[in-house]
């Protein structure tokens, strides 16, 4: 297999560098972006003032290093494994102990579509709990918490940029559940990266099959598409064919934290049928699945029997898949539901491969007439005690989020959110600020991610033009990406996060200058940026014309500008 | 000429209303959008349940009228001519007053470009002042007022919703300067529409060809294009060949009001050479455009001399061009803008039309960093200054804001405009909430529009992906508009204005329905919405599924949270 339909090979004009902490295989890697010198006429000389490089934080794994030689048949460097033994707590299993996953493992029929190289599953000793949270809370610094370290801090300390990010920091707000550090011991391909307020905040794409189209190889150049583009997390939705083989390719070849929402892969081993739906099914999907590497589990606990009622008085129901899932099940079995009476032994199993829990918002708005309703608030307090629970378990949570609301609706969800779930990440899904605008909702989403982010929301989930209408291609996926790194990036500049600006001065200053092609190689999408530059520009597609393109060489108002900067230091 | 490259003829399963004022020629066009009925099987019985049409904001002009037989080379219905003349304040000339305009006219050369149709100017007679502004001020209630107090009301009142828009209320805001109607008595082909805090959020699109690009039929495509995605004002930023003609087929064709920056064509006059420019050649622009019938002039007035050194302090200097070149003249001449020292007699020209001043902000920041700076603010003093001058001349004014502003430093923005403009409507150009996303600015913008317009900006400028890039084409002005359109309902939802909240009510209910093409048709934007669905239903393109095409039929939440209703209503 290859991915032949995406070239995610290098960034224009950048380097690959790696930053070493205190042991030597704490690299944690960051894009330089080179710039041209700014190029001035003094005295009829000219002149060149050099521009410093620019660091930013990269996502795109070793795909975008040419030192290393990536196989998707093979899998990414599994560089964290080290680390994980080092802590000397889990042990690897003779064999997988999920009855599904050997049942797949055995199946002839699928060995042409099988991840070619077999891993075999690791553990916590019995009686261990290896999550960051557990080490946090002993006051244990781990690698993992040093790496996210230096990776929010990029080079703020050569610039003299002042930060509070430290290792130590980082652990004190994962140990208070303030901030996650996903990382399945079975994922140790993925680089660390850090969910918290304080941090700069995160992105999260899904991808996922359905029944109705897309297969493997497809999912996989939508990961590393994504990751390319600037994707924090990942979420793999799959619930068409062959789950749990997609799953193992994307899994051994995403550099970045994979989450699932498990009940999905459930539901499908019970041919869609929600009545047949078990405790023992999802338990066993929940092993599955921890052993092949996923990050964090989507868990809709919240929902609970005596919430059905309510959805009946929204106009748009439950539309959370999983939210809908467990609602049906409560009501046809009139029981409460498995994720919730489980909820404890489903941390017991987690805190054995360090997989972070999600609690999803089943009831989360579907429509700006459901927002904030008593359907979705008293949900929200069920989560807040769901994630106390998790936290005696040294389980690692984040809270989802809507959903579709109005713009003067959304600080009241933040604030609820802080309150009754102790301070715990959240992590929202837009918000939608207008129903009106299928085809455009990453862009309806866009605007209430950045303000409910400005708010405090620790990583937003992406939407793409697609919502409501179709699964996203991989043109979606780049739309998507882009879109929210841009409401993540306002966010983080409104917060004042430290580094922030750094960026948007350098580029800045490159177009105050008609360096055109560091414009766009500092910019979210370069090629999209110099694709429609060209695009004025037929005749001369080299040059680097010092007037802007859209309003001609008379009428620039920056050329001007500097002719007036020369004017007035000759007075 | 005709414009063959866009379809305009009507919109999907909607008819063109008319709601008639208090005389029979106030005929308030608006969309109405007919629903399919909801089905449900009841009993086993196919039962089917009406749904209301939805009425909604039309810009579009006499163009999505199939009653009307549109002609680009004779020019709209000049509907509200008989309500200027039935206020026998103006006289029509016998000539032409600007020499220019004289020239252009007798210029046989370009006879093969000229519009076909001569119609004679009108002006105020000797004394009169014939602006909005002047008629509210002495309580009357004209009917471009009651045409828009009907147009943002929409069919409110059959559905109870209650609202404070009368013909007086508009009245009174007008007078108070808290709102204008941009209606030059030279365009009687515009249709009525508001701009002020207490009315919904408008849009103005620009469009105008460059020395670079863009030819007169291309224009007016975009102008009509405009008006069809919903843009409600538009402004003419020609700086390229022909200026004078490319307006007048843009405004005998427009249906909305239309603006324009005259210091672009003066700069034309004296080929570009900034020290050239005079107060002569200016005035005789103004009158030149008055009588061809622009609503508004973007005037950078507040650009003063003193200024001048304040651009050295910047990142990127001055980005607005009509500021960097009066804030180039100023150094070029040592001399006060003549915009400033002659604002008083523009004042008197404007009246004798009734053409509104948008007092252009030259010094807003061109970058993150320069955000609300000393440059920025002080001009926007001046601007408050010359707001309560114009207003002596009973001039309608609109106050021009920024730009690039963090998400943080939105507030201050508004505070400021509404104090020291004396609560003048705000019109700012997004902001762009981060400079790092060039080809996504129409996004990085829709965030900060949308967060400015919540807070009470009146009307927001679109950006279109090709901002900082290229000239937009027709796909950028329709990307643009609807961006614009999202973040503007976005803001109206916000204020909780009357009525906005029944298009996203019944869009929900057509998705949660399973409509999908009403869910389509009451979009902000049809043809995409359909051609994404499409996608996904390439073999069964016409049926309406009864499941989300994101999920397929096991995973639809939808589908699965209406058989928990249903248990539910068993029970």
């Amino acid at each position: 297999m290859k991915i032949d339909n995406i070239d995610i090979s290098s960034y224009p004009n950048s380097e690959k560098v790696y930053v070493t902490g205190s042991r030597p295989d704490i690299r944690v890697a960051m894009r330089r972006i080179h710039q041209y010198p700014t190029v001035k006429i003094e005295d009829g000389k000219r002149v060149e003032y050099p521009n410093e490089d620019i660091l930013v934080y990269d996502t795109s794994g070793p795909y975008t290093d040419p030192a290393v030689k990536t196989d998707i048949n093979k899998g990414l460097p599994r560089h964290r494994e080290q680390w994980v033994i080092d802590r000397d707590d889990t042990e690897v299993l003779d064999d997988i102990t999920s009855e599904y996953g050997r049942e797949r493992r055995d199946n002839k029929a699928i060995d042409a579509i099988r991840f070619p190289v077999q891993h075999k599953p690791r553990k916590a000793r019995e009686g261990r709990r290896v999550t960051q949270m557990h080490y946090a809370r002993k006051g244990i610094v781990t690698p993992e918490m040093e790496y996210v370290a230096i990776r929010e801090n990029l080079d703020n300390r050569e610039r003299g940029i002042g930060s509070y990010i430290t290792p130590e920091f980082v652990r004190d707000e994962v140990a208070a559940g303030r901030a996650i550090i996903a990382a399945n011991i079975n994922h140790p391909e993925a680089e660390p990266m850090v969910i918290g307020k304080a941090f700069s905040c995160k992105i999260n794409t899904n991808i996922g099959n359905s029944a109705l189209s897309s297969g493997i190889e497809e999912e996989v150049a939508k990961a590393v598409w994504s990751c390319y583009w600037g994707g924090d997390t990942l979420m793999d939705l799959s619930t068409g064919d062959n789950i749990h083989e997609t799953r193992e390719w994307i899994i051994r070849n995403c550099p970045v934290p994979m989450g699932t929402v498990p009940i999905y892969q459930a539901l499908e081993k019970v041919n869609g049928d929600v009545k047949k739906l078990t405790w023992e099914i999802y338990r066993d999907t929940l092993i599955e699945q921890c052993e092949q590497g996923v990050d964090y589990f989507t868990i809709h606990a919240g929902v609970l029997r005596e919430h059905a009622r309510l959805v009946g008085d929204r106009l748009t129901g439950c539309v959370s898949r999983g939210g809908s899932i467990m609602t049906q099940w409560c009501v046809l079995h009139n029981q409460e539901s498995f994720l919730y009476t489980h909820f404890e032994e489903i941390c017991e199993i987690l805190n054995k491969y360090d997989v972070a829990i999600s609690l999803g918002d089943g009831m989360r708005p579907g429509s700006i007439h459901d927002a904030n309703d008593r359907a979705q608030f008293l949900e929200l307090d069920v989560l807040g005690e769901l994630c106390a629970k998790a936290w005696e378990h040294d389980v690692q949570v984040i809270i989802e989020g809507p959903g579709h609301v109005p713009m003067n609706k959304i600080p009241a969800n933040m604030e609820r959110q802080i309150t009754a779930c102790h301070g715990a990440p959240f992590y929202t899904l837009g918000p939608l600020t207008t129903d009106i605008a299928p085809a455009y909702d990453h862009i309806t989403s866009a605007i209430g991610a950045a303000i409910i982010s400005a708010l405090g929301t620790a990583m937003i989930c992406y939407v793409t033009p697609k919502e409501h209408l179709s699964l996203p291609t991989l043109s979606d996926v780049r739309d998507g990406v882009v879109t929210y790194k841009i409401a993540a990036h306002a966010a983080d500049l409104c917060k004042g996060f430290p580094g922030a600006q750094v960026r948007d001065n350098a580029l800045s200053k490159a177009r105050y200058d008609f360096r055109w092609k560091d414009q766009f190689n500092l910019s979210l999408d370069p090629a999209r940026a110099k694709e429609y530059y060209l695009q004025s520009r037929r005749d001369a597609p080299e040059a680097d014309d010092r007037f802007c393109t859209m309003c001609g060489p008379n009428f620039c108002a920056m050329r001007i500008s500097q002719n007036i900067a020369d004017c007035c230091d000759k007075d």
